[in-house]
């Protein structure tokens, strides 16, 4: 397969740039591949672990220069100053991409300080792992990862394919959807299941009665779901909520309608609702995975258990 | 190692009491094991199934008639009708005890019906599968799980040690804890992770511009770790929940004032209060698990990683 850019910059070696920048080179998806960070620490790593065929250069102006795709992985709340010091320098034609986990704020952010020659397509890789930095990249990160790519309205085509023929080629599933579209999905499928992890973890290690130790030794019976997105970077995650507002807080509005709808049935001992209700989840669920043979994680992965069930009490 | 009882009968033999039958036949426990179920269907199946040295009975009463220790595993809502059954056919000093997900309404239901010569021990031991039925019960499911039992004030301390060396003798850790504070962990731990799994449930499902197809592709991203409980039986957590009220409504009531507040934070761009209030969650978590040394299912499974920190997506 030819590779689908000439020169490509990366900027921003964490966990998501360098699993870029490693992934590229074992999939030829570059000629040329230049990389940088903010930070010093992290680009000497970067040059000490020789990630295939990466130059590291200094400053984000020297990676992007001449570069036919950028791909910017900073944190959610840096993308408008990134796109302030390299908009002059990128070159006319030039496909301008990111990573972040948010797109509206992504795009406000960068957009005024972009010359109208380059081409801004968004993009979010659905993927990562618990560790974080460049010596916890993988080449495979994205393998049978979904990638969602979101061009703006009226956006160059070319441009859009790029990009898509680019997290393809780092075997990326690629969905395209609006900027809008995007943050309203994961505002529902991730950033409330994130809010609500939190909080939860707040009521459960402040029990007047029950103690911590408690609430950890038997939290098999559900806590522990939630425990493991709840000990999520705080960083990132302060980012994302602040940046997907108003998606965040419309979906907060409704779960908490549905909670109180269940709430009152069991203050007013409505056992009808409340199966009627539990009911629905279940089935709802499986009708959905049934029908549209859906797997979680990509197309490509049909051999798991999308949604294994798991009971961990029971009485029958 | 001797039997520890005598004679023993366990009613109901859905996945909880076909597990119990089980291994008890494995771990020589009882001399003989008398069960029983309120469905023909079930019994046939037991007795097709051949679990070990039990022998099945047609009745409850017939059941319980000479046995010295009594193990109840019906569902939360039929525990006083059983109690009012078996009440008057109790041996004299025999050890009656359950295996309810709540302990206050199983022993208000109970207790009225009981000769003041028997003993009621009430425990429950946190373990099940995805399965429900008879076929689906296992002999180790309690090995290495907790089994909370909860003696009633001024209770006979050698029937509560019959159920403690019952439970230790088919590999399960053993708490003792006051009713009131068993309902109260659970419903923290437990009841409170389920009731918000099925709330957000319904939120992710109707939501007006995403599809529900969508919710299910991109719910890795932290939406699935609520689905999977979500899915757990609606008549066992409807009974649940209407027999824990009190203790579910006042978790949920500081759950809600926990969530309020970090709404209030994202409202108000308030970055500050948002790291704090997310690392804080995180570092209490590792304090409280390292400190502790805490497995999660049981302090023998110390090689288990009881709380793996998943992080789906990642910016940095």
């Amino acid at each position: 397969m030819a590779p689908v850019v000439n020169r490509l910059a990366v900027i921003g070696q964490g966990l998501i740039g360098s699993s870029i920048t490693r992934a590229v080179s074992a999939n030829k998806v570059a000629r040329e591949v230049v990389v940088t960070d903010a930070s010093a620490k992290v680009r000497k790593t970067v040059a000490e672990l020789g990630l295939g065929i990466a130059k590291v250069v200094e400053t984000s102006v020297e990676a992007v220069r001449g570069a036919d795709l950028v791909i910017a992985c900073v944190p959610v709340g840096q993308y408008g100053a990134l796109a302030q010091e390299i908009g002059p320098h990128l070159k006319a034609g030039a496909v301008l991409s990111d990573v972040g986990s948010v797109k509206g704020a992504v795009v406000r952010d960068m957009l005024p300080h972009l010359p109208k020659s380059v081409h801004l397509v968004p993009a979010h890789p659905l993927a990562g792992t618990e560790h974080s930095g460049p010596e916890a990249g993988l080449a495979d990160l994205f393998e049978n990862r979904w990638c969602i790519v979101t061009p703006l309205e009226g956006a160059d085509e070319d441009a859009a394919e790029t990009v898509r023929q680019f997290w393809k080629a780092l075997g990326a599933e690629v969905e395209t959807m609006p900027v809008k579209h995007h943050d309203e999905a994961l505002a529902i499928t991730s950033h409330l299941p994130h809010l609500i992890a939190f909080a939860i973890f707040h009521t459960g290690l402040k029990h007047e009665e029950v103690s911590q130790s408690e609430v950890m030794k038997y939290s098999a019976g559900g806590f522990r779901d939630f425990t493991r997105i709840a000990s999520s970077n705080p960083t990132m995650w302060r980012d994302i909520f602040l940046n997907n507002k108003e998606a965040v807080l419309g979906v907060l509005q409704q779960f908490n309608a549905d909670l109180s709808a269940l709430a009152k049935a069991i203050e007013e001992n409505d056992g009808e609702m409340l199966i009627d209700a539990l009911s629905k989840s279940r089935l709802t669920r499986r009708k959905v995975i049934e029908k549209e043979h859906i797997s979680v994680t990509s197309a490509k992965r049909e051999h798991e258990d999308a949604f294994p069930i798991v009971r961990p009490y029971g009485d029958d």
